[in-house]
């Protein structure tokens, strides 16, 4: 039978980027477009995606010891203005209520942009003892930044994330940490992603509002652009001031806890499909993928194929997410419509392959066909989508090591950020005005000062005063 | 050593039923109150609650294919005004953001009441053919309703709740969804919650705004005030006709579909307390209790005790929620805590227990004693489990049906009313008038024309005209 349905061309990525990826979100029905300006809807497959991400990370949030809480979605204007720093950051991109039904409110508040005063204003209720430390707590939600201009994914009015918030008795225990989460951030988006992060700490112009530091992690997409994936603050004794929280400690005296926050957010997705994406459509992790694996019969009227695709689908849903389409489209169709959503592996059984006891294998990430015996399906398949995620863990890797550039003065940082995408490393001083000419003069922002320092030269690629510091540069989402 | 902590005390529920509820829901900490008038903190202990209701149900909606989808929390106002009597229902108590940053909108939105207007501007963009339906969303998020009075998980205005969204080709497929959810929440607060529910249909005046038909599960708490735990609605093709949504069907004519939405939210948590809850505290099912068994060491400073406890404690958790309780306070301190904290099985070993290979289970639900042999631990702790589970539905049952009045004239309900806390059970005859009367002068509402229907007399208990249905009415939260 005849179907209406065509196979979905998007723009290549090398004509457009951007339409590339638009293309992308729409065609693999990641999310719609929504009357809402600026928000987005997430759609069935997007919203897998998510909650595949949210059910790994919830695992590692609880198995460091983390509880999830849910705090009020709203923040009245005196609490968001308890710390000068973070008010200063975050007012002039809330979205503010200021009625309730027909009454106008005493007091507007703002639709919360992050947590951390709800929060705090929390923590001073419960802490009283040095026993009650420390608290360690998440929640999943969404929050919202009035932006200008946005982007499925990567910048909306309304995004979903994660927020950790935690309080601790000493500094050392909350710088501790928050460099425990930036390290499950990494763990997570490295392992099941497949996506290679650098780890490091921002500079002082990039942290987070009201923190003493901000750690980050960060990832190059396929256009040569970075992208901050996943951060987490330490926040000193600030907002524990600013709130009056104190705690007797163990010799009965007052003392003031410190705090850290960490977050990612459904950007995440944004990254999947800036690293991994082609211009066949999407292609996913396995790990995160809402199908893993999808079954595609050949000849399918010939007597025997349906049953035998069927069989297979019954033993591979039993150790993957693994999908059967015995609809009427064609197998072309069939084939491009899954490529296109990504999923890592495509098992094709025709009449032929029946007769062999094989089935054909096709791997996403590579196009890679590989015949494999029905009697080992089970292992061969979960063999092949190992391979695929560590495919696309070295391609993305490959990919940033060549868009990784050195420079050593002025002149080659803005020739190489005008030709060359990618990452930059370059010394620095630690001057902000250097930053801000760097910004300046080759539209470059500071991603990270990382943990794995190099010394490229001894002097500031700017000023040419003595390096403190090795430091990625690069254009950023 | 010494402890500081002392044993809550609560008010007891026969001298102030409302503060009792207060004081569980505080010294159980499912909640903390917030800096925001109406919205609610929820602790770790609530949420963890909250999460084991939302996985639950998240795998039947799933099993019945659902999809989960996640739409924008702001409506803006025209978007809202599209169905007239769903407007008319729910703008006098949204929240209404009016400026974005410094700037005023060009139209105020306001947060989430409910999502029908989003979910039926996103259907009318994806749907086209008879192929594109049905489409069974659901969505899991927060919802904001400007409440004059709120009280903990019964009423505030910010509450987490589920709504699915569906939406069929026919009247017919679309009716018996409404019908297949409002079965899915009844299994679920009956088997998982332990809560006997009444499932029927509510009557013109209390239906959805917007709604052809509302349906509903009614469960009565201790002091004998209804609560509905559920609703299911059926919408017919009115929101599809206010929004213009149409389909290309089988015969290629344009058709208008059919939709559905139902809801259950955090008041499940409110159900829980009062009705299992007693003068002890919190009482948990099971099913959703955070901690299904503690384990208490007697004399832990006896040799053996504390590594006896442990062992017991490694087995357990393998197969139930278990945690094991070595902190310094005293077993009589922890006894009361976890009674409070309504953790539905305590096991309890000492010294003499090791000696005879056993130890005591003591039942949360009704506080009976059980010496059980070590050798078959995992298999008794279970069978216990499942009992409190029985033990809580049976009672509820008893406690409901000692509740459950019948009268046949308005004398007798007005006494009834007055007098016997509880649903009462009589005749109407379908007129909206009678239903306001019975308001006025009896202080009920109806709570629902049950499915399970009887004949108690001929004659409507206001008018005493012809009777058409038998009713449930009461008080309600």
């Amino acid at each position: 039978m005849a179907n209406d349905k065509k196979v979905k061309a998007i723009t290549s990525m090398e004509e457009d980027f951007a339409k590339w990826y638009t293309d992308v979100v729409l065609k693999a029905e990641l999310v719609d477009y929504s009357s809402v300006k600026g928000c987005l809807i997430i759609r069935p497959y997007g919203y897998a995606i998510w909650e595949n991400i949210q059910k790994i990370m919830d695992g590692m949030f609880k198995e460091t010891g983390h509880e999830n809480v849910y705090m009020p979605m709203f923040i009245p204007e005196s609490l968001l203005q308890k710390e000068k720093d973070h008010v200063e950051g975050f007012a002039p991109e809330v979205a503010w209520v200021t009625h309730g039904g027909n009454e106008k409110l005493e007091e507007r508040m703002c639709v919360r942009p992050t947590s951390e005063t709800l929060f705090c204003d929390h923590y001073k209720n419960i802490i009283h003892s040095y026993r009650d430390l420390p608290k360690l707590y998440n929640q999943w939600c969404s929050v919202v930044r009035w932006e200008k201009t946005t982007r499925p994914f990567l910048r909306s009015r309304e995004f979903l994330w994660q927020e950790g918030h935690t309080i601790h008795a000493t500094a050392q225990e909350a710088e501790a940490e928050t460099i425990k989460m930036l390290n499950v951030y990494a763990e997570f988006v490295e392992k099941y992603l497949a996506i290679p992060v650098i780890k490091g700490v921002k500079t002082e112009k990039e942290r987070f509002a009201g923190a003493v530091n901000t750690y980050t992690i960060e990832a190059l997409m396929h256009d040569g652009k970075a992208l901050q994936s996943g951060t987490s603050h330490f926040f000193g004794d600030g907002f524990a001031k600013a709130f009056g929280i104190q705690f007797t400690d163990k010799d009965n005296k007052l003392a003031t806890p410190f705090q850290t926050s960490w977050g990612v957010s459904t950007r995440l997705i944004g990254a999947i499909i800036m690293t991994h994406g082609d211009d066949n459509g999407l292609v996913l992790p396995p790990a995160i993928a809402p199908i893993q694996t999808v079954i595609v019969p050949i000849a399918s009227h010939k007597e025997g194929v349906t049953e035998k695709a069927t069989e297979l689908y019954e033993r591979l849903k039993k150790v993957c997410r693994a999908k059967i389409d015995l609809s009427d489209n064609t197998p072309g169709w069939k084939f491009a419509e899954y490529e296109m959503k990504g999923v890592p592996l495509r098992l094709e059984i025709g009449p032929r392959d029946i007769e062999n006891n094989v089935c054909v294998a096709v791997r996403r990430d590579n196009g890679e066909k590989i015949t494999i015996s029905l009697d080992n399906l089970e292992q061969e398949v979960a063999k092949l989508l190992d391979s695929v995620t560590q495919g696309l863990y070295n391609k993305a890797l490959a990919s940033r090591d060549s868009m990784t550039n050195v420079v050593t003065d002025l002149d080659q940082m803005i020739e190489t950020a005008d030709t060359k995408p990618g990452f930059i490393k370059a010394m620095w001083c630690g001057d902000r005005a250097c930053e801000e000419t760097l910004k300046e003069k080759a539209g470059v922002s500071s991603r990270c000062m990382p943990f794995e320092q190099e010394t490229l030269t001894d002097k500031c690629v700017c000023c040419g005063k003595p390096a403190k510091k090795m430091v990625y540069w690069g254009k950023a989402y």
